[in-house]
């Protein structure tokens, strides 16, 4: 097994203070490695990070379009959302066409990392509801798909026909038998794969035909960046910083994908730490290096080559690439 | 160089989905290695996990005795609080005492960690003063030792007199000359040494003689271990879990100290990546090895071999101590 490569340095004055290493893969449209670092093989949940594959079951089975979803809905599917009131409504408005409410959803609640509605909450002395939850808008997708299926209401249950469906489109796009599941943090079953698998799924999203399944959905996540993440958000920033020609999508544990449509290309990537702050500045590195976003652009000097301020706003050190990435 | 030890293993289902590698040293009265994993000559910030050395020259220089300083405001010379009540009314009566208010303050303001301070902020639409940084009791220190030299009052440079006495006294606990600084969060400069200097400043500490100025400081810290941190913080819990025997302390990225007077030795624990989830469980993994805490204590099973739970309460995995820490 090959070593994680290191890949984003934390520098305090003139020294290294930490370093993150991780494994990372670009995939073309064939499957095959164009570039990896780390250990291409390493058997890794993405998390939400392939949350687009999870909602190709709501396209395929017909159920978004028997539903009408807009664009805005599929993004909400694939989204890890801040639980601003421009999710949570549009999540609330989805559940009232389903006939269901916030107790339908399986998610659990979450205080929004948005600050506006979290601190609104705090001061009305309420609680977060399961629409707060950064993965509300895919589990409105899996009712909708599990009322499409006429299935029963405990859709995150491993072999409810929904998880089955998830579970076939994991396999199918990743092109591997996954090893297991873990439990995500929503508490749907998470599937496991090979980086690479996730990178070659990633890789089939960006090469799919027009009006595809695949395509509609990496669409509207470029079309609709806000509601994938929202403000001040990585994938947010990102996506609006490349024009909106490639999808990215975080996962907790120190996961990114990205979608390259243009060039057919799939990137996963995993800091072995499980590092946030690392995966957005390798993911940016990454995406400077294959030229589809610019190096001087703010959303990129955000998180590669980012200076580090102290509470007083003195600037105390940088985040850097390592080498490898460069 | 010898690499980071595998310390802390993050499990999903059957899965390690993250793990974290780090340096440890475990030193005797002498100086002397007792145990280290991965490299003791790595060169560390210890950032705030040796807030006791800098506390150093407000006694050794008369100005604790000369102030009336009680053991309350020595702990929190060590302190990173929680910026809660008890932690901020101590100080505001501090600075009042020299004649001071926040204004004073060279550490910046910080929103706190304390869930009651914090909303109690947000809903009155107040912003957070100095007092509130983790930091206020150690620079509510610097300002009493300025106060005694007769010395001007921006502290926080390195050239200083309160600076220099701190540089003066970590190099003489860690029997070392420090290569340079980093300026820390709370504006400071934080000195470089190897971890084996920081275990062996630790270990000085833990077996200084009774009423020296290193055992009054770890006197105070496990005598008020709610001043040290707060309310389900890893200082506060483990030290009252051990009963108050042994003095720890976390730093940022991933730093943890600990002075255990009893077998008069010093521990310095760096995690490579800089995560506190890993320093947290690797130091109690340490400490449990040692005798000097109970592996099925609340506070021990909170971080080490502790459920990893979603938002809906269910076990999705665990935090585990790797091999070399058992």
């Amino acid at each position: 097994m090959t070593q994680a490569t290191p890949m984003v340095e934390m520098w305090r004055g003139d020294f290294l203070e930490s370093a993150h290493s991780g494994h990372a893969v670009i995939c073309d449209a064939g499957g095959q490695i164009v570039q990896a670092w780390g250990d291409p093989d390493k058997i890794v949940l993405s998390r939400s990070s392939t949350k687009m594959i999870q909602a190709l079951p709501l396209i395929t089975s017909g159920a978004a379009d028997r539903a009408g979803l807009s664009t805005e809905q599929l993004a909400l599917a694939c989204a890890s959302h801040n639980g601003a009131a421009i999710h949570t409504r549009r999540v609330e408005a989805w559940l009232g066409t389903l006939g269901l409410s916030d107790a339908a959803l399986r998610c659990g609640p979450q205080m929004p990392d948005d600050r506006t509605a979290r601190e609104k909450l705090i001061c009305d002395h309420g609680a977060p509801g399961q629409c707060h939850n950064n993965c509300s808008g895919k589990h409105a997708g899996f009712l909708t798909l599990s009322h499409h299926l006429d299935a029963g209401p405990e859709y995150i249950d491993p072999d409810h026909p929904v998880q089955r469906a998830c579970l076939e489109a994991f396999e199918a796009t990743t092109r591997e038998t996954s090893p297991g599941y873990g439990i995500d943090g929503c508490s749907a079953p998470n599937y496991a794969a090979s980086l690479h698998g996730v990178a070659r799924a990633m890789a089939h999203f960006a090469a799919a035909p027009t009006g595809s399944a695949e395509t509609r959905l990496h669409e509207a996540m470029r079309l609709h960046p806000d509601l994938v993440a929202g403000e001040g958000r990585a994938c947010s920033e990102l996506m609006r910083a490349m024009e909106g020609k490639v999808a990215v999508k975080t996962g907790a544990e120190g996961f990114f994908t990205a979608i390259l449509p243009e060039q057919k290309l799939g990137i996963a990537l995993k800091i072995a730490d499980g590092t946030t702050r690392a995966a957005e500045c390798a993911i940016a590195a990454i995406l400077v290096k294959l030229g589809v976003l610019e190096s001087d652009h703010a959303a990129t000097r955000k998180r590669l080559n980012a200076p580090i301020t102290n509470r007083r706003k003195v600037q105390t050190g940088w985040v850097r690439a390592a080498s490898a990435l460069l």
